[in-house]
């Protein structure tokens, strides 16, 4: 189904648990474009508009454990997230595309079917029927930073804060969500390129570096 | 595709345009049901949960004439309504039906069929889909108010307050939305009593009352 789907090569996504390192390497994937003198824009999801941005913060912060808030359902969650994505898609990406620039997202579709599809278990045809209808593309290259849940995890609580709705969840939701992006990648081999996302820092700056080199060699050959 | 949606015997939803008397409808049934002994629960959409309230605020609030404002893509409004409707079916409605109270509703599933598809043009196909999946049935019971949108449009003006998004549209998109009803009323009506909200208002509450008792009787039966 996704086959069907045509490419955006300037559409470069960055896919991961919860601190796989995403953030980070897409400091790494920007400094290569801009070295290689692509114009760009740096988004990321949910979010990327100030609409978008009120919805992320919504679904980040409901369903917390507090009984006085309210519970967000899955499906709500599903449709607020791709609500946002509809946003960002008309008057961010879609307007950067066309005019020929470059586009760098922190996380994009493949996290809805990880998190709402693997995580929430909601039903994948649907949310891949959303992506036709709302998106209707994919992104040229995604990198999956592929981390074990438990050192994500441990990641995470390093950098400190308050933990969000999502971040609260067990690591059975995040062993799904794992499945989630690894059915993404067997799916549709081709478009993704996996980062070990468990070795030190400069070893996967180095992976990332590689393969966004490779991507523009290939892309602009 | 409607017709496979199980009905709700004990949800009764209100619609029509724009100042067609909905909310001055909704008063006349809920006495009705009060007056044949009924618990009943009275919500409105899109709304009816805090988070509801949230998105209905959002959609309303958005696509101003101002610059400063994003514009809402219609996508993301069929999105946001679905999502709060999935709040308010979760949270309210499927609770109170399960209890064995009716639910009265100023407004549902087809004002979307109106204004997200008749409106703003947005495929039926998809409406449905989302009504099929998110909501799950059709109501037992459907008053559509029906006035000419001209005349909707002078009541509201006459009570005056700042239009919202909606209320913002050309007469155009209201005919389609009026279209809109008009469809859904002809591919289920058995669901719909059309009212003619024309008539002074006396009529119109005396033609709701006979309604609702008819239906009240039937039900009951
Ligand atoms: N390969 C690595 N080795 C050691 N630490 C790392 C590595 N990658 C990232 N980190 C550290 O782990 C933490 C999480 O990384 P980062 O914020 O980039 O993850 P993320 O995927 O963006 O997380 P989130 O899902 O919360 O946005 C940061 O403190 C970062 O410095
Ligand atoms: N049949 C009628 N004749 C004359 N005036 C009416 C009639 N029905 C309603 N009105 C008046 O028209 C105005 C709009 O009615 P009401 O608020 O009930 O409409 P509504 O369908 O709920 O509108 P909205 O879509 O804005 O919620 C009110 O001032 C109401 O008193
Ligand atoms: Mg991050
Ligand atoms: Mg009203």
């Amino acid at each position: 189904m996704n086959d069907v789907l045509p490419r955006r090569a300037h559409l470069i996504t960055l896919e991961g648990g919860e601190g796989a390192g995403k953030s980070t390497a897409l400091a790494t994937v920007r400094d290569c474009l801009q070295a290689a003198g692509c114009t760009l824009v740096v988004s990321r999801e949910p979010g990327g508009t100030p609409l978008a941005e009120q919805l992320r913060a919504m679904v980040l912060h409901s369903s917390r454990q507090d009984d006085a808030d309210e519970r967000l359902h899955p499906s709500a969650e599903l449709l607020m997230v791709f609500a946002a994505r509809a946003q960002h898609v008309a008057e961010v990406i879609n307007p950067a595309l066309q005019r020929g620039d470059w586009v760098l997202c922190d996380r994009f579709t493949d996290s809805s079917f990880a998190y709402q599809g693997g995580g929430r278990g909601l039903p994948v045809d649907w949310i891949a029927d959303l992506e036709r209808r709302v998106v209707g593309f994919v992104p040229g290259l995604t990198l999956w930073l592929d981390v074990p849940v438990a050192l994500g995890r441990s990641r995470v609580q390093g950098r400190g804060g308050v933990p969000d709705a999502i971040e609260r969840e067990h690591d059975a939701f995040f062993e799904r969500v794992h499945a989630g992006f690894a059915a993404r990648v067997a799916a549709d081999p081709q478009r993704f390129v996996r980062i070990d996302a468990s070795v030190p820092l400069e070893q996967m700056v180095a992976e990332v570096t590689r393969a966004v080199n490779a991507y523009l060699a290939q892309v602009r050959r």
